[in-house]
C-alpha cells in the first residue's frame, strides 16, 4: 500500500483521494475550506456507482503535517498553480512522484521546473464531479482517468498501474502526454468555455441549441488540429483521430443532463477561471505552431473579460 | 420644404428627425414611451455640436394620424422588423420615400417586398447617440449618415439629397447600398457584438483591451471578405477597402470613451438585442457565398444565447 497526498481536494482531489483510500491506500488529504467539517463529519462520496464514507479520513492544514508520501495527487486549479511547489514540496521524499489531475495545458512542465522533472505525471479525469456541501462530494457521471508520465516512460506508467490497481476507477495509461492532453482539451475547451460565454448555462444548453453544438464541434477541431501539430513538431507518430474524438465527446456529453463545468461554477461563484491553462495557453501553442484557431482566439479574449478574477 | 413621418423615434429616428425640422421640414413623430413627456416638455437634442429643442413638435401615437408624407425615416429596431410595414404603411402616398435608417442586413428587401420596391432606402447612420430622460437625446459624437437607394438608382440619390441638404448633418449618399451596408457592419458585428459577449462593457473597453481589439480588427476582416463576395456576386465593380475602413473604424472608435453601442443598452436593460440583422444574417449570406467567418459564427451562437428575449 502507498501513501498518498491529495494536495487540493476539490471535488476531482477528493473523489479520486477517497477512491484510492477505498483500495486500501493511506491518504491524507489537505483541507482549507472543508476542514472542519470533515474533521466532524468525515468525507462523504455521493456516487452514482453508490455511495460511500470515509468516517474519520487523515487530514491536515499544512502539508508539513503530512510529510514526505509515495504519491501526490494535486488537483488544484490552474488558477493556484503558483502555490503548487509551496504546498506539494514538504510532500517530497527521493522517490515522490506527484500525478497533476488538473486541466490544462503546460502543468507538468511548470511542476518539473519547480520539483524535478523524471517524477511528475498528468492525470486526465473524465468525469462528472462538484462539490457538495461541506464534506460532500457528488458524482454524477463517469469516473475514468488516463494516466501519462511527463517522458512518456513505460516504466513510470507501470507505478502508476500498480497505485490504481484495485481501487474503483476506470483506469488505463496514456502512451503519449500530449495527445492525452489535448484530447481533453476537445471537451474542456468547448464546454468550461462556451457555457461561460453564453451566460452560465449548462452542458445541456449546448448540446441541444444546434448553434452551440455546431460552434462545440468546431472549438473541437480547432483543438484537434493544433494537437496533432504539436504532435508533429514533437516528431511524435502519435495522432488525435478528430472524427472519433468529437463523436465520443458528444455521446459521453449528450447524457450528461444540465451538468455544469467547473468553470462555470468558478464563474456563477464570482471565483477566478482558468483562462490560461485551458484557453490561453492551447491558444499561443496553436500560434505558435502556426495552426489559425480564430473561434479559440476569440473565446479565449472573452473568457479574459469575464474572469471574475480579471484584474 | 417635405413632409416626414419619424416611425420608430428612438434615440437615431429621434434626432435625425429633428435635424429635419431644425432645417425647415415639417416633421412628425411616431412616439410611444415618450409621448407624454414631449407633449409637455418638446423634444430636445443635447448635442456636442450644441443643444437644441423643438418646443412643440408634431407628435402622434398612431401612424394614422400623421397620414400620407413625403418622406417616411424609420428607425425602428430590426427586432421591430415584423410592425414596421404596419406601421409605415398609413404615412404612404404614391410619391413617398422610405429611408430605413437601421443597422444590419436584409432591411431595404423585406421592406420592398412589404411596400413596393422603388421607394426604398437606407441610411448609415455612424454616430454615437443614446436616449436620455424621456424627451431628451444625448448626441455625443460624429453623426455623418450616408443615403443608399436600394437599385442605386442616381436619380433617387438625388431626391435624398434635396431632403437633407440644409439640414445640420454631415450627408454623403452611397454609390452601392450593398458595399455601404456591409462597411457599417464592419463597426456594428464587433462593437455590437463584443461589448454584449464580453460581459456588457463599453467600446473602450474593447479597443483597449488588445486581445479583444484584436479580435474586433479580425471580426471586420471576416465581414469586409464576405461583404465583397456578395459584391462579386451580383457583379458589382466596388469592393470594400479592408484596410482603410478597419483603420478608420478604430480610429473614429479610439476617441469615442466608454461609449454603449446600442445592443449593449439592450442587453443591459434586458430588451431585445438585435441578433438576427447584424449578426446571423450576415453569417448566413457568408455561409451561402462560401466565405469562412468563424468568429462571426462564434459570436452570434453566443449572442442568440444571450439575447434577453430569447424564447
Amino acid at each position: 500500500m502507498a501513501s498518498v497526498a491529495v494536495i487540493g481536494a476539490g471535488a476531482v482531489g477528493s473523489y479520486y483521494g477517497a477512491r484510492l483510500a477505498q483500495a486500501g491506500h493511506d491518504v491524507r488529504f489537505l483541507l482549507r475550506r472543508d476542514y472542519d467539517a470533515v474533521a466532524e463529519g468525515g468525507l462523504r462520496i455521493e456516487s452514482h456507482h453508490g455511495a460511500f464514507a470515509l468516517d474519520r479520513p487523515a487530514i491536515a492544514r499544512d502539508p508539513a503535517e503530512i510529510g514526505p508520501v509515495d504519491w501526490v495527487l494535486c488537483g488544484l486549479k490552474t488558477t493556484s498553480m503558483e502555490a503548487a511547489p509551496r504546498l506539494i514540496r514538504p510532500c517530497l521524499g527521493p522517490e515522490t512522484r506527484v500525478l497533476a489531475v488538473m486541466n490544462g495545458l503546460g502543468i507538468e512542465e511548470r511542476l518539473a521546473r519547480a520539483l524535478g522533472t523524471d517524477r511528475i505525471f498528468g492525470g486526465l479525469a473524465f468525469t462528472c464531479i462538484n462539490r457538495g456541501k461541506p464534506g460532500v462530494i457528488h458524482h454524477y457521471e463517469y469516473g475514468q482517468v488516463s494516466i501519462a508520465h511527463l517522458h512518456d516512460d513505460p516504466a513510470e506508467l507501470q507505478r502508476a498501474l500498480a497505485l490504481w490497481d484495485g481501487a474503483t476507477v476506470e483506469f488505463s495509461v496514456a502512451s503519449s502526454i500530449i495527445r492525452a492532453r489535448w484530447e481533453k482539451l476537445c471537451w474542456n475547451v468547448p464546454f468550461n468555455g462556451l457555457t461561460v460565454a453564453a451566460g452560465g448555462v449548462t452542458t445541456e444548453a449546448i448540446v441541444t441549441d444546434p448553434a452551440l453544438r455546431a460552434e462545440a464541434s468546431a472549438l473541437m477541431e480547432e483543438v484537434v488540429a493544433a494537437g496533432n501539430a504539436e504532435l508533429a513538431a514533437r516528431d511524435s507518430a502519435e495522432r488525435i483521430d478528430g472524427d472519433e474524438v468529437i463523436t465520443r465527446m458528444f455521446t459521453l456529453t449528450d447524457v450528461m443532463g444540465p451538468y455544469r463545468p467547473s468553470t462555470l461554477i468558478d464563474f456563477v461563484e464570482g471565483r477566478a477561471i482558468e483562462v490560461d491553462a485551458i484557453f490561453a495557453e492551447p491558444a499561443r501553442r496553436a500560434r505558435a505552431l502556426g495552426v489559425p484557431t480564430p473561434r479559440l482566439d476569440q473565446l479565449t479574449a472573452l473568457l479574459a473579460r469575464l474572469d471574475p478574477a480579471r484584474v
